[in-house]
């Protein structure tokens, strides 16, 4: 017998959901299908439900792995009809509707909801993918704040002025909000808090340099908060190069478009993702960024019973795709999961899915964010970052996490401090362990 | 220049103290030593001091691992004549008084204490050393949360009886403080809160096996409070099997020395210690479990300026050795720094070093722990629990996460709940990986 069936007990008459996926999407729509008539099963690689917005706290040193992620098992605790599990999923077969998973097996579906979010995209280049860290897991999150620290504790004792300045030079590759966001927070870090640990290192030794191919950062924002973004963080020391890309780079160096050459050990990639999506034999169409895709009404098209949505799924809106966030994700989330019990009982399918977008935000450091609201309301400086603060907050999985978040939040803005400042290695970083060693 | 030399700016004529390891001892005389005429280099391979007698709790999914692992540069921050270097030790010369450090170099002392501490010993089975888990380090105690968290993960969806009863069969090996309070955690993670997230998963299910090789549990107490220890355990459903060893393990099951053979996919070794002593070419004599002969002033025989403490060393008191406790080592690491301090000034050493026991405690659970007082008073169940939690909330390094170990105890006391169950995969778990995938 298959364990693994989607449901309570008993199930047989009642239909099955799969959900592949517990992000934003894949998490709301199996919210919404809490008590509802189908036997619900959400399948997740990790197990937990990861608030990505935050993932660069954890990488900064501010926040535990633990505050921005939610064990599944949980959320749905008292639920009498979801059920989860944490395996990875192989490959989906449209035609039988079953999903592979590994440890082996298949699960039936009535429904699948393909909600598998997107990795990192190296435009195929394959030596950045291995030097450069990544900002989109939270093993990503933790490796990258185990780097910077590591690279720090070497400065601290490195005698060779060049060697030192590698060591304290941090490229960001991409000006998006996670590449704006990591920078501000790193430069916070290493110009705030590292001079008070490391004597040696001093304020204006820390380098940290933002790469954008376009010619301003935050291009999904109006020009005018991607220009704000722009002169605060260089006046905050970060220095921002537009129109420039990161032509190769290796364990010592980066070399730009523009032609030269960064002496780095840490290169941070936000410059792109692409959909993650399990290999499907009858390969579905894709489009841009190869997200699967999909009709107005979320339908994989062919597919009887298969939706995508999210990052996975390239769902179009006047004529664009929409944007890879966790609003739209959210947004199809719950859209879906109303026409599977719109289907369950029968009724025809309302309206195609239509995304709201009610705004848009992005911090850059303290005391400074931006909010561009729909209407055009556009927010700056302190009063934009207390509405990013009260947002992502609200937005946090349980009761605790809110707590603990905005508690840690308060004590180290009063403070100029962050607390997490271990470095666990759990396994090698190739990165740090290609260096020679300085003469200590 | 070699960028590592003990102590602030301006070395040369002041006296330089290199202490290597930073558990409680080293920590201790770190301490001791602030604000002295001599500049300090305190060596640690992680950078932080591990609160040693809390990592059963990372390892049950109760704190976190920045909660007890406090960073020592945050320690020593505003030391005027102290330094922190995260380095490993790699040798020790003690004729020509250097440490050998890498990265590499060389770092001269006048005075070395040696504070290494001790690893787990496997009594020469390499088959226990690969297939358990050791619970002295801050990654056995994440890598044994993420191991029981998967092996619950694993038996939610396995079909097959028997492959799901060595699921959840955990064998803890080793009867003393460590052994006693891992089951008991354990045990409480198992059947308190793994139900209410598994929903396969029933009280009765899981189970834990205590081995221990003398006749009862927790020798170092009296005989009372090590048959309470082993009543209370009981009743809650741990199984307490004594003068009974662990004969061969592997994957699979683990052969016990009564000749029964138990299916278990964990085997936590707690089951002894022995001191952690870099090279050094002048071998000392060593004692028991490895431990570096001092004389009674804690000074390495033969070695000028050189002292050793802790587990690293085996000071004899009354014909017998010290224990691996936490309380000797402060107290020699307090002792040792006030002899440099006398030597400094030209003062003749005092009188020798000598422990004194204020008493020694355990938890087995919720409201159960027992106490031995100096002077014969014992403590048991909820006041001595209440005890226990209050000295250890005391000797937590750090006003922060004193603050937040309290919170957690009492919101999951009142909650019977675990907050951090997420299995961070950083690296592959061997013991879970050679298990066939179930039929999920």
């Amino acid at each position: 017998m298959a364990a693994l069936v989607p449901g309570s007990a008993g199930a047989g008459t009642r239909a099955r959901v799969v959900i592949v996926g517990a992000g934003f999407g894949g998490l709301e729509c199996a919210r919404k299908l809490n008590w509802s008539g189908a036997d619900v099963l959400l399948l997740d690689r990790g197990g937990y439900h990861l608030f990505t917005p935050l993932l660069y706290q954890v990488a900064t040193a501010l926040l535990n792995p633990s505050e921005i992620a939610y064990p599944l098992r949980t959320v749905f605790r008292r639920s009498p009809n979801v059920r989860v599990s944490t395996t990875t999923v192989t490959g989906i077969d449209l035609t039988r509707r079953v999903v592979h998973v590994r440890p082996g097996g298949e699960v039936p579906y009535d429904y699948l909801v393909l909600a598998t979010g997107s990795t990192n995209n190296f435009h195929g280049n394959e030596q950045l993918a291995e030097t450069s860290i990544g900002l989109k897991s939270l093993a990503d999150g933790t490796r990258l704040r185990n780097h910077v620290l590591a690279c720090l504790e070497r400065a601290d004792c490195e005698s060779d002025p060049d060697e030192r300045r590698a060591l304290l030079t941090f490229v960001v590759a991409g000006g998006g909000p996670g590449g704006v966001e990591y920078a501000g927070a790193l430069n916070e870090l290493l110009r705030l808090v590292a001079r008070r640990d490391f004597s040696t290192v001093r304020r204006e030794d820390a380098h940290v340099l933002l790469v954008q191919g376009p010619d301003r950062l935050l291009t999904a924002f109006s020009e005018r908060l991607g220009r704000y973004a722009e002169r605060v963080l260089t006046r905050r020391g970060v220095e921002v190069r537009t129109r420039t890309r990161i032509q190769a780079a290796d364990e010592r160096r980066v070399t730009l478009s523009d032609g030269s050459v960064v002496a780095t050990r840490t290169v941070v990639w936000t410059g792109g993702v692409r959909a993650l999506v399990p290999s499907i034999p009858s390969d579905p169409p894709r489009r841009h960024g190869s997200r699967v895709h999909v009709d107005e009404f979320l339908r994989i098209p062919g597919a009887q019973g298969a939706y995508a949505l999210g990052d996975a799924a390239g769902a179009e809106q006047d004529g664009a795709e929409l944007p890879m966030l966790s609003a739209p994700a959210i947004q199809a989330g719950r859209f879906v999961a109303r026409a599977i019990r719109s289907d369950l009982t029968g009724k025809q399918p309302g309206r195609p899915f239509r995304y709201v977008d009610k705004g848009t935000m992005a911090t850059i450091g303290r005391n400074a964010a931006i909010v561009q609201l729909r209407g055009g309301l556009e927010l700056t400086g302190f009063v934009g970052w207390l509405a990013w603060a009260l947002v992502h907050v609200w937005y946090l999985v349980g009761f605790r996490n809110r707590v603990v978040a905005l508690a840690r939040w308060t004590w180290y803005y009063l403070r100029f401090d962050r607390p997490i400042r271990i470095i666990l290695q759990t396994g090698p970083d190739p990165i740090v362990a290609t260096l020679e060693g300085p003469e200590c």
